[in-house]
C-alpha cells in the first residue's frame, strides 16, 4: 500500500490507496487532501469510497509526472 | 451528461459526471454527496477532480444495481 506509478489513457500518474475503518474517516481524509490541493493549487484525483480514499497525482500541463507530483505525494502522506 | 450504467470488474454501476467551474465548487458538491451517503447509509464512489465530480452508485451486497441506487441517483441530482 504505497505510491505506484500508473499509466491511464497514456498519462503517467502516481497513485496510492489509503484504507480507513469507515466512510466518515475516509471522508475526513479526502477533505484534508482537498485542502492541501487548494493551498498548493495543484489538484489530484481524490476518490472516496466506503473505507478508502484513492489519491492520484499528475501534472495536467505536461500530461505526466513532474517532480512536484512526488513532493505532493509525500505531503499527502503527512496528512494521515 | 446523465446517469449511465457501466460494468466495472463485472459489477453493474450507475455513473454520472458533474462539471464545475473550478475545484472548490467540485469539492463543495462532493461534500454534499458524502453527507447524503452518510444520511442514507448507502455509499457511492465520489471522485473529485479539478472542475468535475464523478459519482458512482451500486449495491455492494448484491454486486450490482438495486432499485435503491436509482433513487440515490435521483437524490444526488437534487443536490445540484
Amino acid at each position: 500500500p504505497d505510491w505506484a506509478p500508473m499509466a491511464r489513457d497514456g498519462v503517467l500518474q502516481l497513485e496510492r490507496v489509503y484504507k480507513f475503518k469507515n466512510f466518515k474517516q475516509a471522508w475526513a481524509f479526502a477533505n484534508k487532501v482537498a485542502e492541501l490541493a487548494e493551498a498548493e493549487f495543484h489538484h489530484p484525483g481524490i476518490l472516496m469510497e466506503w473505507g478508502k480514499v484513492t489519491v492520484t497525482w499528475w501534472t495536467h500541463a505536461i500530461g505526466g509526472l513532474h517532480r512536484n507530483d512526488f513532493i505532493m505525494a509525500a505531503k499527502t502522506d503527512q496528512l494521515l
